[in-house]
């Protein structure tokens, strides 16, 4: 791998930490708009959380499942599943030294990818939309994993 | 950013390793515990875990939801959601080099949030406790964040 | 810690970086492995995904729980709540400098047990052989967070 002290002030390491904290952003946003959701809908998952709200609906029947909320959570879930890996490799993948280029194709593809999946999820759009995007993300990170393999391999 | 060189030895990066250790550990407990209301509360979530069990009931029955089981296991998500966001944003802060007293801020209301949200929720205490210690550690990490975007930012 | 210009270079790094990226890889075939499932046993998340299966049987019946789609999915969450606590501290262990032989065990146990969970999971083998799988795996990241916590201890 490249010497650290010139990769950290590297522009490969610049554009990783944007793109990285831009897209973990993002996925901290979908808690707000699982909060945002379970108020609208009066749909919380713990007794005491129906205090929250001030309707005066009976509040027994707040704790409830709604299509709607499990769908921003699933959302969130295959946020978590796809942008930590990505994060974890990319940022070994900055440390192997990658064209610029190359580095700024695969952030954006990334990032790109996953901003379309949350539309296609929330929205909804129709299939294939969605699985195009994750497959998308999965590639992405996918062809990172491959170059830190062959760079660094040591079993 | 500056030199990792003199970073990574800096009383900053101490601090964030030792904070985003005791924080992960946290997190880590999490699974014990679900562990130990499985066997206490009798409800598996797989058929072959109730031979864990020396109990003589039916054991197909104990294969079953239980509502403290589900609240540890809503806690130790929202902790994934978080906590994990605060490590890769807070490991690319420290690599902004912020004065040691203001990160050190960062990393202490960040910890000490998430400690009163797992108070809060497993107890549980009435709201809005939970969700005040929820939005104390998004506001931190968002905060880290914006430095990282201001002083790093290359699109 | 040690300093990192010679630490990065270092077999220890290269180390992590492999184990690292490889059982990230593994966590994320979880997802295309969810997704196999839910093709072939006909179980959906979403009315939108049922026009990704060719069949003609009711659309609407199958967006529906499947106990195998299920199974994997535990899998993966557990993965989630497993492996980053491990890539977090481990990158940190890596960090403070260890023998390499030592980081070695570290590294290959933690791998090692986690493959094991997985087809213990999956096939489903009898307990406790799953349940020795995952303590390994959170003994191992316990070892490292211990060293890390006693070589960066700064509160």
């Amino acid at each position: 791998m490249a010497e650290l002290t010139h990769m950290i002030d590297s522009e490969v390491f610049l554009a990783f930490s944007t793109y990285a904290t831009i897209i973990v952003l993002k996925m901290m946003l979908m808690s707000p708009m699982t909060g945002y959701f379970r108020l609208t809908r009066k749909a919380f998952a713990n007794q005491e959380d129906t205090s929250l709200t001030s309707s005066t609906e009976d509040k027994k029947k707040m704790v409830r499942v709604d299509p709607d909320v499990e769908r921003v959570r699933r959302c969130h879930q295959n946020d978590l599943e796809n942008i930590i890996p990505f994060v974890v490799i990319g940022l070994l993948y900055t440390l192997t030294g990658p064209d610029l280029s190359t580095a700024l194709l695969h952030f954006r593809v990334f990032v790109g990818s996953r901003l379309c999946h949350t539309v296609a999820y929330v929205l909804p759009l129709p299939q294939p939309s969605r699985a195009l995007a994750f497959l998308t993300g999965l590639v992405t990170t996918s062809s990172m994993a491959y170059r830190v393999l062959i760079t660094a391999l040591y079993l």
